[in-house]
């Protein structure tokens, strides 16, 4: 039998998979769950954005250009002005999700044995994507007792190598929902302006900022227009995951070029799903604040019962709809399993994602888990008093 | 400023793309332009695929399975049983177009520096996903003198060498038109098991064959079943292309498992576009018996007219809605730059796929063009009648 490639044995598998055969057979048992483990949002997509998938009037399913529609580019560099950044339609390109562009991405600026810096734990699939290209993360690593603060740009400036290409930071972040301040990112970026790397950062939970905290973009931080790369995606801000649409945005004419050839050797992004985010783009400001307050309320709810859990530790998350907490357990692989396989209370339980995953630090985050405040409140108290049981019971 | 990666850099651009600012300028100095160089055809998409999305009743557009919807790929699995493949929807991974099959098949069986043997004149964008994962094409070169047969079991074994992961061919062909026999799938594939190769069959233009002739799927080939990769699209079938839906079919569990991390990491494909291209599987029969029988006239007139030219020698597509035509010229990128730039009839002029991209073999080619019959017959004759005459006046 011909055998696999060795980047294919060492793609990850995604950690929350290992579970879902134990969820199915928890289902099949009669049990209900409550997923904490997903970033899929339970919250509706804006009427309009439906709506205008609905109203169309293709006669031709016809591929769309490599780089997306340029009547969404047009609109997608308004929103973006809205939002104190200056960037025109052309510095955009249009992507199958977010996870499309860090692809691209990597492919563009990173050969095999690079280095790109993370601030770890990050989001799960920086592992896979780095590993479909070859290139060895070196993480940065974050801590629970500091609030998953950003490490110090000493940090940062010792983990450079001559392999190190790019610095990748998500903000906020998943799965910690940590925010990094105007004068971090500045610092950050004259690391990368003296060391000469790519700056790239994740923003697809831009939308999600709470207590009043406001969101810094790279692209508003001037001087680094030709090592400032944005990832963006509808998927969150629109609850739109199934679309599949993200972009990614950089002056820096080089990248896009090269990011552009990897466009178009897949021909284009998703038709109807570019019509689902142009209109989106019409989405009363009044949806967001529902929204936004619905996860604020969400997060208060979640982590002052957390707080209230013996041995429980947790960070208090500033964006993203995420939050890491810290078990009084040794692995939180055998206890995700042993949730769903011998856990409950009158026929519940929960899902939660073992964060292990989120670091590529070997034996880190073993004693953690991420839980995604994607349910409503009653729920999510329910969820937080399952946990708080289990905890008393689990065999350690 | 930071550098780009190696691979980006020989990325290649499409073929196409350096003639896009000539035909936009040529469209502004008022010319009107055939386009016989897309793949894009001009035929209406199925009426009950565009419905489904109409009527979707979609509140929260969530995440499909990273391997596609289940309902879907069943469905699938039965038209692969109509057309004497006996596949499971477990056999059956549901990608973003056949691009994404591509990739991340390549990713999953091939590491850098490896080899795949394709027949060629071969689709650009192999050379493209081979790029990307740094992949070595070897040709199997076909000659238009011998209506781009496949090249004999002889040819092929001389080019395996211990780097060689897998043997690809695209059957029938883009941009050729060749239709390969049972028995040369037959030979192919005892090859492939002699050698222990896999065998990757790109059939998504399986529907268009001509002349009474009929399609054998490597997937019906007994006996190689750990080794045949079958790609698929409904880009082209359905007169889908901007959907981006394809899959990926094999019977070899590894591979499977493996490009299915591929295809986590990337979370899943698009919703709406799954929804078009199940319903899409109840487009009647009567649909493709006039598709096929439009191209069949098309390709009857083209081919008819193109022969009359003096000095053009074509090969007779017996599949697919290409054709590969050879030219009095010494090189078809300077022919198809001038054609946009330089000639008119009446104003009207043609662009053409200069056939240079189509190898890997350098200065194979060069005098020849691809030809696209995606326009209605009328157009065709118009678009033939530009070629003849400007080929005389041409300064070659
Ligand atoms: C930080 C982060 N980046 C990227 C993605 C991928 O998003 P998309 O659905 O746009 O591919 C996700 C999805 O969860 C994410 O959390
Ligand atoms: C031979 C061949 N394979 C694959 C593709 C890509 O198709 P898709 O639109 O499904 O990505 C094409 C598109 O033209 C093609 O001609």
């Amino acid at each position: 039998m011909p055998t696999i490639s060795k980047k294919g044995k060492l793609m990850p598998a995604s950690p929350i998979r290992k579970l879902v055969p134990f969820a199915e057979q928890a289902i099949k048992a009669g049990k209900h769950i409550y997923h904490l483990n997903i970033g899929q949002p339970d919250i509706k997509t804006p009427e309009v954005a439906l709506q205008a998938v609905k109203d169309n009037t293709i006669e031709i399913l016809s591929y769309s250009r490599s780089e997306g529609s340029e009547a969404y580019r047009i609109k997608l560099a308004k929103y973006y002005a809205k939002h104190g950044i200056d960037v025109s339609h052309e510095d955009i390109i249009v992507t199958t999700g977010a996870s499309e562009a860090l692809l691209f991405l990597f492919s563009s600026i990173m050969d095999p044995e690079d280095e790109v810096i993370i601030s770890e734990p990050f989001y799960a699939n920086y592992i896979a994507f780095s590993t479909a290209t070859g290139v060895n993360v070196v993480p940065a690593i974050c801590n629970i007792d500091d609030n998953f603060a950003l490490p110090s740009v000493e940090t940062f400036e010792k983990l450079i190598s001559p392999k190190t290409k790019a610095i990748l930071i998500c903000n906020p972040g998943n799965p910690t929902g940590a925010l990094y301040s105007k004068e971090e990112i500045h610092q950050l970026a004259e690391l990368a302006l003296k060391h000469d790397l790519f700056l790239v950062a994740d923003e697809v939970y831009r939308e999600f900022i709470y207590d009043g905290e406001s969101h810094y973009s790279i692209l508003q931080e001037k001087g680094i227009e030709q090592h400032a790369v944005m990832i963006d995606s509808v998927s969150k801000r629109y609850s739109m995951c199934g679309a599949r649409v993200g972009c990614l945005v950089s002056k820096n004419t080089t990248v896009m070029q090269t990011v552009l050839k990897f466009a178009q050797a897949r021909l284009s992004p998703p038709s109807y799903a570019q019509i689902a985010s142009e209109a989106a783009l019409d989405t009363p400001q009044s949806y967001f604040d529902n929204v936004i307050n619905e996860y604020l309320e969400r997060r208060n709810t979640l982590i002052e019962a957390l707080k209230k859990i013996d041995g429980v530790k947790v960070a208090v998350p500033k964006g993203a709809f995420y939050c890491i907490a810290e078990l009084p357990i040794k692995n939180s692989d055998d206890f995700a399993q042993w949730l769903l396989e011998s856990f409950d209370i009158d026929g519940e339980t929960i899902m939660v994602a073992p964060a292990g995953g989120f670091y590529s630090t070997p034996g880190v985050g073993l004693n953690q888990i991420r839980i995604a405040y994607v349910l409503n409140k009653e729920s999510l108290l329910k969820a937080v008093n399952i946990l708080k049981e289990a905890l008393k019971v689990y065999p350690n």
